[in-house]
């Protein structure tokens, strides 16, 4: 969309009330360096209300004409249109108005001037602000979401409302407004959020925090939110600065107002840290000054580091998660996954610390077997382990269960440029069935999944522990899952859109970033598994591997419950650890992206409301599944009932 | 995929039948400006079937060995592997080898190979050309198709195979294996054709035009195939140029192989037109030589024209028709249609012809009427000629029924440059219930679809010439419609993939490009309509506008029939028309692209069958719709009974 060169990747538009001619509307804001200029898409007046008469139902208003902004759709190209301009609809339209004949009148007026943007094509289309309840506004927009309509539509929404008597009465938080209108819209991908700066709406960061959980598409900043620093120059508070960088990471755009009528000295700074602060604001300021703050503060931003740039293409984008114990990874797969430049590091000194407190224990001529050993970077670690502790006598496996793997091991056995590698045993076949009988010190396995046990580890290991000795150790030793609950539209209109059940009990691996952790903690832990593990009966069942887990957590803002996002944490050996927990994470390590279970139909929840979720992990002889509900605060459906929708194969 | 940079956007690969090293290998190929090079997947040799015994059922090989033939996936990095390498089957394997051993054997190794060529992501993977029957083949293709596979599936098929003893029998068209192979797979829209170029079959060329219905990925040039010219250098035949050079339009890559072992002196030129030309198979060539030779015959296509540019991106994508008298039409939607270059000359020139007319029976003072008047075009073209037909005394209705044209039309009533329209009377309203008692003397319109009546025309212009003088004249005054037979793969595979019932029965707006016409004849008319239609009954009912025709045509090849592409051709006025017949196509009009008619299933068609289709017109209260089906060769069902899937709207 950007018209003209703007810095980098933001693009700003100007609000501009009226105009005279389209193409020097244009001009003008590209003169002033704007990408794209918002304009009112009608000029018909407000109904005059003015009569007494006006409010009683059976009142006739003259009627309706439609007389629009820019004469005819022939005063832009409709590229322009397309890409340089939004519309606003007429701002005294009310579709919720308690005054009849203002109110259908206004509903009346809404539709006219949506169907007009959406002939313009406008890029844009900026829909009023709702009042509650807003019933008559839902009723309006869902035919239109509902066709096939040619402009995004944005709702006007400000951080928050005042109270409608003067003096009297508490703000309401904008988000309820938006909140109310969604849910009246089924949630629908097409309504979004073009998010109004006004005055905050609490203390607490919360109140943001969940707005970078919707779908804002723009922000619209009136100049009079604006104070004066020490310089004369416009600033933003502190809070609203820290915010406006946030949503910079969340590809909005930006709506630049002037507000020409307001009354000087109506505002002041009041944050500490910027001092010498004059009263009031900034006067006689052209629209140059607050468009630079702005298109500082953009560049202002941290550059992504490696990590960040690698995750851009994933952020927020469902993945299946992998099925390596019933599908062979490719060739690519296990190439992306040996470049971490963390996981690898964790592991060798894991064994190394391993290998000397056996070595203190007089226990010589180790022998390591790797299990799953993919294309052999654990095998590698292990031999690096071994150079480190100085140990000349050992032996090593590789067991695999992928032949085309197993391709690359014997390859490398033949001419890897580590000489060691002459001495490493490949094993071509499954863990669980590899009959042998050596006995191995040190277990090896990188099994996890982004939540742990979800690519079977537990039942892996089990089959494994035949051949550990019985003083023999397994990497890793312990790890267990955790969940949190989140709001994130994005993702459930994500997954909503496959429109099937099947989509809506699975969970997804997905680099969580439009989301809003709606509890104060960080997580809570589910499930935890322990290696190896010699009470497992003789039995070939695997009950003792069923899990069930009830999670609590208080609620710290209103908010929409989606569902719970998932991460493991996994104790290598003693304090050497690896780890995708919020609080833990493993810096740098890109292996595992967080895990999401969706629930199929979205909780509204209240500050401070008990979030209490349940989950299960469940096998029977051919596969494993989680299934998971919510309790509190109020029931959800039981998902994934049997693993009729998602399951891993054993 | 191109490694090297190779002449524009032609992507050409070397086939190697061994390798020492793959980078060796890559880095020779892009040496010798090779953008890929093809390679066996294997070396394990064919099993050794000298022994009589091994033709028995019981006989036992010795154990299958998969041996790759790059030592393993590490010899690339992942991304060259996909992007630059392309695998070759094992052409030892028969799957469906009449020996068992032997065909047992296939299978297994088959199935081996293309697990390895997954595991590596190669661009592509070329399976064995079919034997028939292919029932083995087809059987273990499927689950391979059913599966995430990382790799393209082509399979190579020959122009033609011949016989299998020597002397005796004829030639088997490559075509037919193909077409076996693709109906036991079910049109799986994955499996691909590389076309290896041997011998044309057959001296039709519908032989070849076939196969640009057909999704072939990739062109296999063997040396062997070329013919020395006049000045020593390596030529294609005649013919093999020309399909070459027609398949070069449908995004082909190439792959060429040097036949080291071929005898010289086994081919010549034989067709005319290349005199001079030494005895038999170039010798002492490089490889260069026919490279040269392909790049320069790439770069010897004529560049597009501006219409062609435009049809690019449009290309065999299906489009839902407009329903521009259900749904208003937006503004860019005007735009575009506005620019055709052809569509409004033909319209001022049928003006002209007509007033001319009119005015030598001496009848004066017009009155226009443009119905359906949209942003103005047609007006614009009705000023143009009274202009041209030097009349001054005229009257220019336009009627509108959408109210954001009508936006448009009063502004330029206001203040087009062409000062004629401040005499234009614009009428906001649907031309089937303008009340009005002026009467035209030419009513003027443009309301036909791809399909002429599709977008109701009859119905509208039935409704409109309530205010036509009994003498008066309708533009345009006749239109049918018409129909061929086609094959094209790509959109069936297209229809199909919405998985619905719906989707097959809907005609969609189309610009064929990869389809053949499996008639001789180019089309059959199918439903005409006349204006004015004073035969019209007194009842309100449309009977009159509904038609059943019947249209038959003779298979000029073996094919598959996908469904029909429709067209239409319209008189303006006389001798003026407009039209999208292959026949009378009037060049550089973009306004229309032609219509196709899917079948839910396709059908065989054998040289010289009678194909014979339905067609109907239909409609109820709200709205009008087509049914169609064949007959002959074989029943098909009938396609939207009652209008179940797509109609439109009245």
């Amino acid at each position: 969309m950007p018209v003209a060169g703007s810095p980098d990747n933001l693009c700003v538009g100007q609000e501009v009330t009226d105009i005279v001619d389209m193409q020097t509307t244009l001009q003008e804001a590209q003169r002033n360096r704007f990408d794209f200029v918002v304009i009112p898409l009608s000029r018909t007046p407000a109904p005059d209300l003015t009569d007494a008469a006006a409010h009683t139902p059976s009142h006739r208003l003259p009627p309706y004409e439609f007389i629009p902004m820019a004469q005819s759709d022939l005063a832009l190209e409709s590229k322009m249109w397309t890409s340089a301009v939004c519309g606003t609809v007429s701002s005294w339209i009310r579709p919720d108005c308690p005054h009849p004949a203002y109110r259908d009148r206004s509903i009346v007026a809404l539709q006219r001037e949506l169907q007009w943007a959406s002939h313009l094509s406008e890029y844009a289309t900026i829909c009023p602000c709702p009042e509650l309840p807003c019933a008559n506004y839902a009723r309006i927009m869902m035919p239109l979401l509902l066709s096939p309509l040619s402009t995004q539509l944005w709702v006007r929404i400000p951080l928050s409302v005042p109270p409608v008597t003067e003096g009297g009465g508490d703000a309401t938080e904008g988000w309820q407004l938006w909140h109310q209108l969604r849910m009246m819209c089924g949630h629908h991908s097409s309504l979004c959020v073009a998010l109004e700066f006004t005055d905050i709406y609490g203390d607490d960061d919360a109140c943001l925090d969940k707005w970078l959980a919707e779908p804002v598409r723009a922000v619209i900043i009136p100049t009079d939110i604006f104070v004066t620093n020490a310089k004369g120059f416009p600033v933003l508070s502190r809070r609203h600065k820290a915010f406006l960088m946030r949503l910079f990471r969340h590809r909005v755009q930006v709506i630049m107002r002037y507000d020409r009528g307001e009354e000087p000295g109506s505002r002041q700074m009041s944050d500490e840290g910027s001092m010498g602060v004059s009263q009031g604001q900034p006067q006689g300021m052209t629209m140059d000054a607050y468009l630079n703050y702005v298109a500082r503060l953009f560049q202002s931003l941290e550059p992504l580091s490696q990590a960040q740039m690698f995750e851009q293409p994933y952020l927020d984008y469902l993945q299946a998660p992998l099925q390596p114990l019933q599908d062979n990874l490719e060739s690519q797969t296990y190439e992306t996954f040996e470049k971490d430049p963390i996981k690898y590091v964790q592991y060798e000194q894991a064994l190394v610390q391993c290998l000397q407190d056996r070595m203190a224990e007089g226990k010589t001529n180790p022998t390591i077997m790797v299990v799953g050993a993919g294309r052999g970077p654990l095998v590698q670690a292990s031999l690096n382990a071994l150079q480190s502790a100085k140990i000349e006598e050992w032996t090593v496996y590789a067991v695999e269960k992928n032949p085309n793997a197993v391709i690359t091991l014997q390859s490398r056995v033949r001419g890897d440029p580590c000489a060691d590698w002459r001495r490493v045993r490949v094993v071509s076949g499954d863990m669980r069935q590899w009959d042998t009988t050596e006995r191995a010190d040190i277990l090896v396995s990188e099994l996890l999944g982004s939540f742990g046990d979800n690519e079977l580890s537990p039942e892996c290991l089990d089959g494994a522990q035949r051949f550990l000795k019985r003083d023999g150790v397994s990497i890793p030793t312990r790890y267990f899952s955790a969940v949190a609950p989140v709001s994130t539209t994005k993702l459930y209109n994500d997954v909503k859109s496959y429109k099937d059940q099947e989509h809506l009990e699975t969970a997804f691996v997905v680099k969580l970033h439009a989301f809003f952790r709606i509890s104060g903690e960080e997580y809570q832990p589910v499930f935890e598994f322990e290696h190896p593990n010699w009470e497992i009966p003789d039995t070939h069942d695997n009950k003792h591997n069923r899990r069930k887990t009830e999670v609590s957590f208080t609620a710290r803002a209103d908010a929409l419950l989606h569902g719970f996002a998932g991460y493991f944490h996994c104790d290598l050996y003693k304090d050497v650890f690896i780890s995708i927990l919020p609080t833990h994470m493993s810096e740098g390590m890109f292996s595992w992206f967080p895990i999401f279970f969706p629930l199929m139909e979205p909780i509204t929840i209240k500050q401070g409301d008990t979030i209490r979720g349940h989950f299960w992990r469940l096998d029977d002889a051919h596969k494993v599944w989680y299934e998971w509900c919510v309790s509190s605060p109020q029931p959800s459906p039981l998902h994934n009932p049997g693993g009729r929708s998602y399951f891993i194969g054993k």
